[in-house]
């Protein structure tokens, strides 16, 4: 049995998102059907993060267990065949036996696009919220600052989620315009939300961005966020930004 | 009545082109029935060039007659929720009584994308061709050199299309490796292919990039292309690359 480390990129629009479902389409269940027919036997594919339906990921990693000996890029091949188009394994690496995607994960990456202007392109719509009213970028990168380091965060969380513990420690927070030179150079504006942690509670990123949307529109300032995070109540945080605009970027080991 | 310019960006995959047929969803057929709707009559929509079925636009420029004495921004939210989200009119400019968005073009910008390496990721598979085997840039960029200026470019266009005359100027054609600080970041490499042109005959881009990429892979060289080109043969000339990769970006009056 070999153990590999899977990078996985997908559109997540047409799922319930990572984690397996009786509702819907996973990208779990898709990877697990896909190893399970060149397996030939049931496999189970563990992921770094359980992104929530709707959320992108350009690079969730994975684990799985694998007793066919193929090489690593003929797998690959077999399983991207076997792969809808919205879903793709980007890199197979044979990763040592004990190795863990969600358990040894050391640091997350996500992205959320901000869309602005009175338009959303059609190529930018499946990927970023659109906001009618404009925001100050530096207003929210102020209020931004307050988060990073360890930190209790249980006001930023879907209510009534059951965890452990609700500590955290995120590395940064940036808020930044994104750069003209875009894919598609339509001269759509977008401003980029970054957010690098050990660790994150469920709807955590979407609770910060539409907290930080609302200073950004003027509606809080730094220190609403300070007394948000110390107290601790969902219902003082902002809402949650939809699941569209974040992406799942990278998982550090 | 009075004479409108839109801009026009729309994602090609759902339709059979701009242009109004019977086989199915067109552009121009989705923009008549939205500004129909409004008007409460029929309405022409004019289009500056007839992308084919699955090209992408960006800045498509259309022109179309309104009785309707709306504000253009209250037409164009008007517009808008009358479309399907795959189209969206990214601006209306009132122009003069005469504009005509065909006639009076003087120049369009296309851009063709080409993708690299073993897997497509899921957000770049509806924009690009993807090749499996390597291009040399420089040679495509060479041999593209060649285009360049007036030319009669009956080699270069749908076998068996009808037209006045196959004589045509192209501007430039810039074969570039796409910036690394893409939309998605996720590493993947493309190249793109940039042809500014006075007009173009149809599928004249597509047959120019599959002509390119035939040199890219070794199998032509410059001398080559200059020998379809002056031999006139559409038989001669390269595969017409897949629509996907193609988008319109500019017209200019």
């Amino acid at each position: 049995m070999r153990t590999l480390k899977l990078t996985v990129a997908y559109e997540g629009t047409g799922y319930v998102g990572w984690q397996r479902q009786l509702t819907g389409p996973s990208i779990q269940a898709c990877l697990e059907t896909a190893f399970a027919d060149i397996e030939e036997g049931p496999v189970t594919v563990v992921g770094a993060g359980r992104t929530d339906a709707g959320v992108h990921a350009v690079a969730q990693v994975a684990s799985v267990g694998i007793r066919h000996n193929m090489a690593p890029d003929v797998l690959q091949r077999a399983v991207n065949v076997r792969l809808p188009a919205d879903i793709r394994v980007m890199r197979v690496d044979l990763a040592s036996p004990d190795f863990h995607a969600r358990f040894d994960a050391t640091a997350k990456v996500y992205r959320y696009r901000l869309l602005h202007g009175p338009v959303v392109s059609p190529f930018a719509r499946r990927y970023g919220w659109h906001l009618r009213s404009p925001v100050e970028i530096e207003r929210m990168s102020d209020a931004a600052d307050v988060l990073v380091g360890e930190h209790d965060f249980s006001a930023f969380r879907a209510a009534g989620s059951a965890t452990k513990t609700t500590i955290r420690r995120l590395f940064t927070v940036a808020v930044r315009p994104a750069p003209d030179d875009d894919w598609w150079c339509d001269g759509s504006r977008s401003t980029v939300i970054e957010v690098r942690g050990s660790g994150f509670l469920r709807h955590m990123v979407r609770v910060i961005v539409g907290t930080l949307v609302d200073v950004g529109k003027g509606a809080r300032d730094r220190c609403d966020v300070e007394r948000v995070l110390r107290q601790g109540d969902r219902a003082l945080a902002g809402p949650t930004a939809p699941p569209e605009g974040l992406c799942l970027m990278k998982v550090e080991y």
